[in-house]
């Protein structure tokens, strides 16, 4: 019997809904085959942050370590600020186990309405560096108070880290069209995007059958709504890698649908695999919330611990289920989180 | 006679084809009023710049200064590095000039097909911060050419800064509904974003009639797809309202059409006028530029002149042209540059 002991880390909001969801349909994905999830849940996020003043305890990363793969739900929560709640959980998970790539495929279900003209058929995978860019602890502010207060954030791009994000996006675009777009400012940013331009040409020109596309954020951003078809795998920083997804997911109307693997490509650290979307205190509690996030995270989780079998088996019975419009109300459906869950699970 | 110097910078690529045409344009809509334009065309940019080594003589500020307004067209060429053109250029112009708004109106035109399913009436007005934040000179490179390589870009956001486009974005919310979305990235970058969204709301408090709503850029960039007609009013930093602007205008199919003021409020220095679009090499020299953002930018700079009148005049002779379909093929048409000018003299 293969076994994966999993961290599961529903945290907050809808996390806490779509989580046990996920969990049931996985466990029915891996029925009859020869493995076995060992569930971990850890009660962390904004709850726990209130009892306790942070939203992990101390020793939380060592036991995460001992664990085979992350699976999060959302973390968020309208009484703690997202400085808490991102940069006490989220983030350092990403960063102490050098997760540095986050991967984030996007595409286009039959069942589910594109927000664009003449409802196109999107697939795009985007490869968002994950541990160092936009997202960076060093900053700070200065004559706090007065008239002359200012705020400094400062990025911070290493070739170590460019190289890396851009060989594993390589291989994603090997893997597919063989087309990349990289996703630049260097028109505007002028230290650190120029050499991003630099370190990702370099790679792209010793790799084989790859072409690279060099395109300015904003032009970017305007292409993706106007010929997102155009698009095949996107490697960006941490900040305009965030802001891609959400888009091209928004642009094909699966923001509740889109998954995401921070992912440690070498296995020397646990991946963690989580929804593109947030904990959603809107529609938190009600029942409602979309679990095809979670579920999709799940499968692309299966699929990194050595099970593309089950993983394609799962992608397969949800794309079902979303074609057939046995969706929540986000996607125009009835279907609670609950039945939604039952339904992929009848379907597998 | 009112006469207005106005400095001309047609620049690169498209900007030399749609700069007369508006010009041409700009002379028809004030024919029969008490107006006169004194254009004083300056040739710098990346021809300048191959003959020269900088894109505008050192005296060009100082030359500027004693005109009224600066009517600009294009920057960017394929062979000369953008740091180049735009360090040298367009960004020294906006900080010398304090010119830190830049307004970039973005709307629907019957004539013009919307990228987006079912055709929503967009009317959207960005304010975006022009002179600090993410763009800023402070960085550099350590370790150059050595696998420890690292660049280094510093944002810089002061109180005086935000409050300033915030006032702006304000008033320019009290004109019209009354909703000011404020874009943020609080969650991620934690120096700065948190700072901005103090500021913001400190602003608007002291502000009557405006309710303000902080949206995550990601979030942000998702519903500017899903549910443009929700947003009315965006005040934005540098970055973020420089993608936003692309974004909406890539949604409502009129990267061509939409213009852009960099304003200084207090009329202390010259503002400068131009569209959205960039020096597009790909169709310069063909004569098939869309030359309704530099004529729309022209209108802007009517207004800022205090020729309200005129300006009305001007957006309804070019509305009633784009309505017609008299339009460029980026939009699905057949004239040429020249043409669309034509018939909106014609129109006037
Ligand atoms: C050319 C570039 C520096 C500029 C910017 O990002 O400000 C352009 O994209 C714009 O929006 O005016
Ligand atoms: C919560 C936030 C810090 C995070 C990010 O920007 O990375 C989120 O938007 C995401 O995309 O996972």
């Amino acid at each position: 019997m293969n076994t994966h002991v999993i961290t599961v880390l529903a945290g907050d909001g809808i996390g806490l809904e779509v989580m046990p969801v996920a969990m049931e349909v996985l466990e029915a994905a891996i029925e009859g085959h020869d493995v076995r999830l060992e569930w971990r849940e850890q009660p962390w996020g904004s709850d726990y942050y209130r009892q306790h003043g942070r939203m992990m305890p101390t020793d939380a990363i060592t036991t995460m370590t001992a664990t085979d793969a992350i699976f999060l739900g959302a973390v968020g929560h309208p009484d703690v600020s997202d400085v808490e709640t991102l940069w006490g959980m989220l983030i350092p998970i990403r960063r102490e186990f050098d997760q540095y790539v986050n991967l984030r495929p996007v595409r286009s279900f039959s069942g589910v309405r594109s927000s664009l003209a003449g409802d196109p058929e999107i697939d795009v995978v985007i490869v968002r560096e994950n541990v160092e860019g936009e997202y960076s602890a060093v900053g700070g502010r200065s004559y706090q108070g007065t008239p002359f207060e200012a705020a400094h954030q400062q990025s911070i791009f290493t070739r170590h880290g460019i190289e890396r994000i851009t060989r594993f996006a390589v291989e994603v675009a090997q893997g597919r069209s063989g087309r990349l777009v990289s996703a630049t400012k260097s028109n505007g940013i002028i230290h650190t995007m120029p050499f991003w331009d630099e370190v990702v040409a370099e790679v792209v020109a010793q790799s084989d059958g790859v072409q690279l596309e060099s395109v300015l954020i904003d032009a970017l951003a305007a292409r993706a709504v106007r010929s997102p078809q155009s698009i095949d795998v996107i490697v960006a920083s941490n900040l305009f890698g965030d802001i891609l997804s959400d888009l091209v997911a928004g642009a094909v109307g699966s923001i509740g649908i889109a998954p995401s693997a921070n992912l440690n490509p070498e296995r020397e650290h646990p991946s963690m695999f989580e929804p593109v979307h947030g904990s959603a205190p809107d529609i938190a509690g009600r029942g409602i919330a979309n679990p095809i996030g979670q579920i999709w995270a799940g499968a692309m989780m299966l699929r990194h611990l050595g099970h593309d079998d089950i993983a394609t088996g799962l992608e397969e019975a949800f794309t079902a289920v979303l074609e057939r419009g046995e969706v929540t109300p986000d996607l125009g459906g009835s279907l609670s989180t609950v039945e939604v869950g039952a339904a992929v699970i009848a379907e597998l």
